[in-house]
């Protein structure tokens, strides 16, 4: 398929071109998401002080908005990177972490939508459709917990925001409003650790610095997370989630582009 | 034993409740803390805002107040935090990380013992010492160091302050004030990680959330790190620390009731 | 030689006194500092509030200043710690994360570097030839890209600062401006891990502890995580980088003096 052939490529390309990072992330599965970014080849770069941070995203290829432990300070180290990167043109990538959980939550991740342009918004379903309902959905948000109404919600966002829309699952849903894929690797076991999601989004920021198509670098890095899972499954024996945490990370730095062409279960579709 | 059989049972209860346990905790070792919450079956999230703590506890099954690395704003969060928690019922697991350090410790662990009701109290023998002679101890701090005078000490500040106290260290001791346990599990190597005993913290949180009896639950997630510790380093092989760290994760992650049945040391005595 | 055999002199102290190492660091590799500490034989805390960082310092047998992840709140404790530990006695090592990155990171350095008297400046070439670069350097920055001229600038900023000066690399080079030491160890998967400079700060810190010759203290903590890179790789088979990781703090763990006096591979100038 075309579509692999490209993500297969940018893989190479992430390696070749080291791509400089920016993450205002949580202290969570910080290390996580810089150890994975390494992994593919990339180069992370954590700074989140207000002082700093309109420098440091304009020496980077792509920003990552991750508001896991937000707080007022780095919420407005956000803003900050997040404008400065808009002007540079740098891709901001922004993990809406726990939005519905808390009012601050959900209405940073919303302000951060509206006031900087996003090139890729990745999330959960829980995440996506509550920022969905909170801008006034035009459908009900509660019938819409499988995977087609997924995909309506994000393709809905996507062509409002103009920006691509991942939502994470069993099956993944990405679009860009014209071009949606279905990913359909991974593993449950991604679920029962920490930071999987975190790092997905780090990989999308990765490629982020590699490629103008958001689109194709929101299915490379979610694509990159999900072989990762299978492939660190596999290799389980009688590890448990520990093991597997580690191997994740083994995985993406030995992964090779015919890993993506061999193992990538991609379903594109118009619209 | 009856009381393993309940903490055998405790097991299979997180697993199919999976308590949502908020934690304010250091960031040396949140990312341990997290992984061996969802490795037990529990669903861990950590925010220390204080602009979303409230809200955030109102979701939860219990809250780890842990001050490893506490700060100004973070301390302002975890009163705020722990008062809604009491107002809500939700059970608060305190581990009072360094007191006895400095005066902010020793001040903010006593302070919040004081301001907020505590579910469990977990701590070494030096930290709940340095705890129990700033309340003006009825007898003589220095000459508790031995197993017996820390029970001793627990049984009196858990009959002050209403709340299980838990002495961690060679052999547990867990008191509510009327029942006393003794846990013989764990192993040396525990004490060259780091965050073991904040994640024995986050285990007892994780069991608060299954059950009201505090005294079970600080019982059950202590012996629980214990037994992960045996079985780590039973299968550590040529591996050190860093291997021993990652496979208590794994052991939380395979934990059965059958285990907690078999190799559980618990001895009980009244008072 | 030696030297070598005074290396493994003090690994064998640093056991025996398990040093306490106060660290003011970033919360991206901070676990993986504090278990590198504790595989070595040390203690760490990490302590950062303004208001104990005084205290705690006091406790301590060395502080490590890391500006991975600074912010305005951090710096002051930098600078309160770090002068409280002049006062002390208690040596200082810095690790300028990303001086030349932003103004803010530079500066921080550049003014630490003048208010507090360091025992061991440790970082890369980029760096330390900022920090020299930014105090007006006597020859041209650009030309100084490989290792003679690493040297060069090292021991004209050791002499000037009158502290040790060790700038790590494929070849790392240490001197206090009269005696300079370079290590062949390491190996480059060491790169493709995020914190390994910063865990070789924290085992110079660790080494610190134990010796008043900081120079030599800089030579340990920098052979050590070299060595532990050469063996983490040699049993590394079909692991990833996730799994290097992990074997660092392994061969840390077990590290002994046999392996520095047979391993180490040091060549010393007068200088």
């Amino acid at each position: 398929m075309e579509t692999l052939q490209t993500l297969a490529q940018m893989l190479t390309e992430v390696k070749s071109k080291k791509p400089l990072v920016h993450h205002i992330t949580n202290y969570v599965t910080v290390n996580d998401c810089a150890n994975i970014v390494l992994a593919l080849g990339g180069s992370p770069v954590m700074a989140d002080d207000e002082g700093e941070v309109a420098e440091m995203v304009g020496l980077a290829s792509a920003l990552v908005l991750n508001i896991g432990t937000l707080n007022e300070r780095t919420i407005r180290s956000m803003f900050a990177a997040g404008k400065r990167a808009n002007e540079k043109g740098v891709p901001v990538v922004l993990d809406p972490v726990g939005a519905g959980a808390t009012p601050l939550r959900t209405e940073t991740a919303g302000r951060l939508m509206k006031e900087v342009k996003l090139a890729v918004l990745r999330g959960n379903l829980s995440e996506i459709k509550t920022l969905y309902g909170a801008e006034g959905a035009t459908r009900g948000v509660d019938s819409t917990a499988d995977a087609s109404g997924a995909r309506e919600i994000a393709v809905e966002m996507a062509r409002k925001h103009r920006c691509v829309v991942a939502i994470t699952g069993a099956q993944d849903v990405v679009t860009d409003g014209k071009r949606t894929g279905f990913i359909d690797n991974g593993h449950p076991l991604l679920s029962q650790v920490t930071g999987t999601g975190c790092m997905a989004t780090s990989l999308v920021g990765c490629f982020c610095g590699v490629t103008r198509d958001s689109y194709l670098a929101a299915l490379a890095g979610i694509m990159a997370l999900g072989l990762a899972g299978e492939k660190a499954q596999a290799g389980l024996g009688d590890g448990g989630t520990g093991t597997f945490r580690i191997s994740l990370v083994d995985v993406i730095s030995r992964l090779e582009s015919c890993d993506v062409l061999k193992g990538g279960k991609l379903t594109e579709k118009d619209g």
